[in-house]
């Protein structure tokens, strides 16, 4: 053992005695006649003393040696420190060194492992093993460890039995892309890594193992969004003989006893909103209702005038901003011209002031006169002083637009408390989802969500208002998990796969042995799979999931540490019986 | 909620509630006017009856058109049985069926769902869902998901830290083959699946977190061996600042733990054994202690004579197979042609029966009198009644064979006891393995295992010689763990990196992001990997892996279930720039 102790525990209780520390050198500061250094490990920061009045020569001489980030391995006594500091708790005691052994010499790190470092995100993505030595990201990554623990521990008294699925499994053309793995063995053939466990969970309560949870692994070769990994971790499960509502609460259990343990939020029942629901008051399935801001639909009360913008519209739609009516002719100019970015694609905006002496002031004065304006108030739930901000266009791209500008607005009003949790439950969402380029539907979940009891028939003639036993969590504004109630029949499957455009023979080769399988006595069965990544990143208050995950693959899939993937060697691929086929 | 109860629970106590269970019928026993039926889920089997006295027609009716593995939801009365069934946990009671609900219809699946089936292997991994339903495929997979769940809560609290790495890494060709994904954002570049997270577990560890532990998929593309999978599971772990001897008490820590917890046997200290005492003594580096048979190296007392076969042996070597000198000819001759089977290839086999009269009879009797024979049983540790067997040739070679003989012989002896757990760690590896075919030098263990102090100097003049800070944890005469004290210098990785055959450029080309890491401030570290799906046969009373993994591969590496790996689109290949090669 290299240590007696850990540098985050010593204090004045253990004044006098002889430890041996090793870790990293965090900072020297050298007087000449005195060096101090702060040695750091994962579990904290300790000083060392080391003084010319009572450390040797060799050892005063060698201490004069050593720089940011060596490792070292020192034996001393603790004493108490001259000068305290309160904000550390071993910030009492110092260790007079009597030992001093270099472990190893570090070259300057090509940026500072400090909270707050010079690094830019490439660098730190390139010495990633240095960046998580850096407090921020060697905390989230312990973090997600209790997280996982816990959901570990919490499903497991249950009784939910974890198991392991393969990686490497069969590519099937539906949903995303999938990366594929070429079989030596099998000459031709290629595996494909799991998109998600789906087809094998489901397989698993075909096989009687009605309580099933996985942390795993999954995969989608898409094109990377910001903040969308190649590779992400799902915390998957399934369970048989159940509905839809007891799928619910359980995952609310799991999810609130988190909330309880992770972050010491005590979180009654989740709510629970239809889908339609919240494409109308949020425009948006995972709407953010830790505030209001809630959408009110103006077209009775707004297209009765002259003005053709909106008479014209399918849906005229507004939100109240608290407390903006105080903005200036230039704020709001700036807000108009946020929501006419590319990125969100507003056309214009109208904008009524709720004055704080009843009147109002809109940009749309000449249309409508004060008690048209005053009814707008009464639908968005506008008090004196807020901000009527109003999109108006086709339904499903205007509630887009306004949904972003509520998010905005929310962000710059501070009402988005990293520290404030508020879940929800999204249900009944559509079966089926128009595809508006190619006219055709396709599953909004995937094809193995069960519609609605009794709409089965209406896939003929209005396919996109059948609703499935589908549900998203939301936490915050993200979805944090989704599932469903699952199709355990070989015919409504069947139809699934008809209306989805699948020809018979195409179905039976990507899943026939899950059409077999409902065959042999398939019970019913639901689940859900909350995004890990995600998840954890929430639960720490954060957006973004780079940090949780300890070595993450930059926009273009890439791991710019070991500079992956790369170029692999002729006698691979032959092996592989492949040939490059370069387009340049 | 489907049920108010498991089909394992309700006992006499439950007598006159209500209840209402779901699950797969077991089997009818259909008296015209009685009908039984054995309802099965993951818990346990309920007898449910119906009677024409006490059931409705329709019921009746309904429970006569049932079949096996229909899925099927009852509501009854729990009530005492007639003839009771001690050896059911739920023996005492039936369920007297009011309200029979068929959940789904079921064809005769292809082979019986019982403890002992019908099924031959390929069957039963074609429909695996079927198989899993069987007590002992779905006890070994609950039986896994316990022993996962122990390891986890044992390291964590001991601080270990579990970090997920990457799936999607860089191929090296050192070792075994590489599975590899093509990368279609990349042109022309390939990632490669991890064969085990070596390389970023050693990162994690210059990144300070000192206690890592993964139980993480690894992918192999081997040509397969029995009982070998291209996907398995390690329990991977590793740790900084330790010598050694703390990784060997940390994780004898953990499997006496698990044999305590899981198997209720205590073990002291685990004993530790020299790899060449193993070798001398055994044959073997992972030899089953929990039986004798030992070794007796015999050239200083068999060479001595004019029989050939041992004067012009490297070595010649026997065992005492207890109680075995009462074999007849025949059986010896049985156990003769055994040893020369080509799997075993030994060229023939001396033997000397030792009489209960303290006489010997040997089939060398014409070269050896008794003096040398009782000098044979000193070496061998024969006693009366035991049957000496000796095999003699390159030391390698006849090593092995003679394990081999042990081995076998202690299965037919009944000394292998599934019951009985005997852990062993073997130490001081060699650094170094030569290739017989090349002739080259390759690692053991692999390229990042330390030599032992003082003999880095040793490389150039004699490197087969040269021992290792390497270690294999065994148990039951399997290899359950490895490790290593790892390099954590640049200077000493390059050199080892030399000797293994790299040019500076390939190190750098494959490795350099970890020689990198090393002039960062990289401390001592070393670890071990579980393999897990050995480990959890084993504490399982299994040899064979295969049924503690829930979709296992065939031994051409195929899942016959899903049928994969399959032929995938030519736009799938034309989007990743491949093209096929196909040798035929």
């Amino acid at each position: 053992m290299y240590r007696s102790h850990n540098c985050g525990e010593l204090q004045m209780k253990q004044s006098g005695t002889k430890v041996t520390l090793a870790g990293w050198v965090q900072k020297v500061r050298d007087k000449g006649f005195m060096i101090w250094v702060d040695l750091r490990d994962r579990y904290g920061l300790t000083q060392l003393i080391f003084d010319e009045e009572r450390t040797s020569k060799v050892i005063m001489d060698k201490a004069k040696t050593l720089g940011r980030e060596f490792v070292i391995q020192v034996t001393g006594t603790v004493i108490e420190r001259a000068s305290k500091n309160p904000n550390l708790p071993t910030g009492d005691i110092e260790i007079l060194v009597s030992e001093l052994n270099i472990l190893n010499e570090a070259k300057l790190p090509p940026f500072t492992i400090e909270d707050e470092t010079d690094g830019g995100e490439e660098l730190r993505m390139q010495y990633r093993y240095l960046d998580i030595r850096r407090n921020p990201v060697k905390e989230s990554l312990i973090f997600r460890h209790k997280v996982t623990q816990e959901v570990r521990n919490y499903l497991s008294n249950q009784d939910f039995i974890e198991v392991e699925t393969p990686y490497l499994i069969k590519s099937t053309p539906e949903g995303a892309r999938d990366f594929v793995v070429p079989s030596r063995m099998n000459e031709g053939q290629f595996y494909a890594l799991p998109q998600s466990p789906q087809t094998f969970k489901q397989l698993l309560m075909v096989g009687g193992m009605d309580k099933y949870f996985q942390i795993v692994k999954c995969f989608r070769d898409e094109d990377l969004r910001a903040d969308r990994q190649p590779e992400f971790t799902q915390i998957d499960c399934e369970m048989a003989f159940v509905e839809q509502e007891d799928i619910l609460n359980v995952f609310e259990g799991l999810t609130r006893h988190l909330l309880k343990e992770i972050n010491g939020v005590s979180v009654d029942k989740f709510p629970r909103m239809l889908f339609d629901d919240a494409m109308r008051l949020y425009g948006n399935d995972k709407p953010d209702i830790r505030f209001g801001m809630k959408f009110g639909e103006l077209n009775e009360v707004a297209q009765h005038k002259d003005f053709n913008v909106f008479n014209s519209a399918e849906l005229v739609v507004g939100i109240a901003v608290p407390g903006a009516a105080s903005y200036t002719r230039k704020e709001i100019d700036k807000l108009i011209d946020w929501v006419k970015r590319p990125q969100v694609g507003a056309l214009g905006m109208v904008y009524v002031k709720c004055n704080e002496d009843g009147t109002f002031k809109s940009s749309v004065d000449k249309f409508y006169d004060q008690d048209d304006l005053a009814k707008w108030a009464e639908v968005t739930g506008a008090k004196k002083g807020d901000l009527i901000c109003v999109l108006s266009g086709d339904t499903n791209k205007v509630r887009t637009q306004l949904s972003a500008l509520r998010m905005e607005l929310a962000e710059r009003l501070g009402l988005r408390k990293p520290d404030e949790f508020a879940p929800l439950w999204v249900i009944d969402f559509p079966l089926l989802e128009l595809d508006e380029e190619t006219g055709h539907y396709h599953a909004m979940h995937h094809p193995f969500t069960s519609p609605k009891p009794g709409q089965i028939e209406l896939l003929d003639t209005d396919p996109g208002a059948v609703k499935a036993n589908a549900y998203d969590l939301v936490l915050n504004g993200n979805e944090i998990g989704g599932g469903s109630i699952r199709i355990h029949d070989k015919e409504t499957q069947a139809i699934m796969f008809k209306h989805l455009g699948f020809t018979e023979e195409e179905a039976k080769a990507q899943f026939g042995f899950l059409m077999d399988a409902f065959e042999y006595g398939a019970p019913p069965h639901g689940g859900l799979a909350f995004g890990l990544d995600r998840l954890v990143a929430i639960l720490g208050g954060q957006e973004t999931i780079r940090d949780f995950i300890a070595f993450p693959k930059n926009n273009s899939g890439r791991d710019v540490m070991i500079d992956a993937p790369a170029p692999i060697d002729d006698d691979q691929l032959k092996e592989l019986s492949l040939k490059l086929n370069l387009k340049s």
